[in-house]
């Protein structure tokens, strides 16, 4: 999400563009969960940076095998998500072609009166690391049907007035980095905070593919849910009573490490969903 | 192109999504050129509004065939010619996929202070229609290389005030029609006028395929000329100035017709590129 143009610091944009095989499955996923998905993803960018969405546009390449109805169906799932979070799609370029189906949104969005945008870099050695919700294991459903943290964000804008924020749209180990990359800081995750912040769809996925629960929460992609690193002092009843979960802390060295319990610290393979690989 | 937010009557912004083997062709067109073209024809848009482009945001989808250099080379393409229209690329979304390549762009931009964005709603009868250039036969070379006609379109917005305009991506006939839609009203265009804006690529093209100059002219898309509908009088004069060729005039009666000297103006086929047939 970046600014649209220096004259107004408040209005931002982002884009996201989903592929048919890739970000999701037509064979299994509607149309309309496809169109809510390629909305949500850019609202959870939107929230990432306490920004408020306010419009989008959409450009569909629609399958020559696609039904008419399907298309409208693609939209319309977009449209009514964005709409329910106050960003309509106000117009857009419809396409179709011999391959697969891809839709690209553009989201803009505002900053409340007062508030500039949250980014990535400004995290502190000292600061603690939160998170929105519990991570991993969203391949099951839940990147399809997540709620991007919206009116959470806002709350957290206001209340927290974090030092970085990033939804988790790669993994927490390579979204953290990257907040640590922009601030030029390293980490160390707490195990048993961690631990707690694991989610029962990383359980199931772990029984199912023997890979341990605690790899897919830092490293499955997808979750939306927000990184929020803010001071420790000062955020932390605020960031309690919102329900965040802590797992860790900025420190001045660099690299990402957990600690154990009575252990040294130990490097986290910083490991993701990266494109165009 | 539409308004990004009621908020604020003066930012707009468009999006188009060129795919390989639809808007170009990646065996014959360079990357660079095709990157090009894609931030031409939102520029163009813009042209089409005498609004003026501010940045602009790229979602791309790589064929997993395709080299990074020439990644690199379609998003270069796509910048440095939206850089030197004053429309830099300031953020985007990266993919790939084992499917040919498509590249999405949104512009934003703004009117001049104190203009609003010309519509295509607005002709009235006996307002004149003139085109800023020749048209017919893109395909030969000029849908790939065409100049958006943004510098024209600010001096138009100045001294001609048009009623309506529109750029021709789709075909003249098509793209006026859309302004006798938006406007309520028809038009007759006059023989002698319209031979003199047929463009000598569509000559060309008649030769090899046998069908008449003037059709090409009429039916051809991706000229990305703009239709200048502006009040007779007045614009009279200022459109000779700028170089612009009358070609017909708007009327109360529905329909768009060609008059022959002499003759009684018959019906013209709005045919042109349609989007998913």
């Amino acid at each position: 999400m970046c600014l649209v143009s220096s004259d107004d610091p408040r209005l931002l944009w982002t884009v996201d563009m989903l592929m048919d095989g890739v970000d999701f499955d037509s064979r299994v996923h509607s149309w309309s969960a496809i169109g809510r998905k390629t909305m949500a993803v850019n609202l959870s960018d939107c929230a990432a940076m306490a920004v408020v969405p306010v419009s989008a546009m959409c450009a569909v390449a629609l399958s020559n095998k696609l039904a008419l109805d399907d298309a409208l169906e693609l939209v319309r799932g977009a449209h009514e998500f964005g709409l329910r979070c106050g960003c309509p799609i106000v117009g857009g370029d419809t396409n179709s072609w011999d391959a697969p189906t891809a839709i690209s949104i553009t989201v803009a969005g505002r900053c409340e009166p007062g508030q500039t945008p949250i980014r990535r870099a400004g995290a502190q050695p000292g600061d603690r690391i939160w998170l929105t919700g519990a991570v991993g294991g969203s391949i099951l459903g839940r990147h399809m049907t997540f709620e991007p943290r919206l009116a959470l964000s806002g709350e957290i804008a206001r209340k927290v007035q974090p030092h970085a924020m990033i939804d988790i749209s790669d993994g927490l180990a390579l979204d953290l980095w990257r907040i640590l990359e922009a601030s030029g800081c390293g980490a160390v995750l707490e195990e048993t905070a961690l631990d707690a912040a694991i989610h029962a769809d990383a359980v199931r996925l772990a029984a199912q593919d023997g890979r341990p629960p605690r790899e897919h929460a830092l490293c499955d992609g997808e979750d939306f849910e927000l990184i929020v690193v803010a001071p420790a002092d000062a955020a932390q009843s605020a960031c309690a009573a919102l329900g965040l979960l802590p797992i860790g802390q900025i420190t001045a060295d660099p690299g990402l490490r957990l600690a154990r319990a009575g252990g040294v610290p130990e490097p986290v393979p910083v490991r993701g969903w990266e494109h165009f690989r």
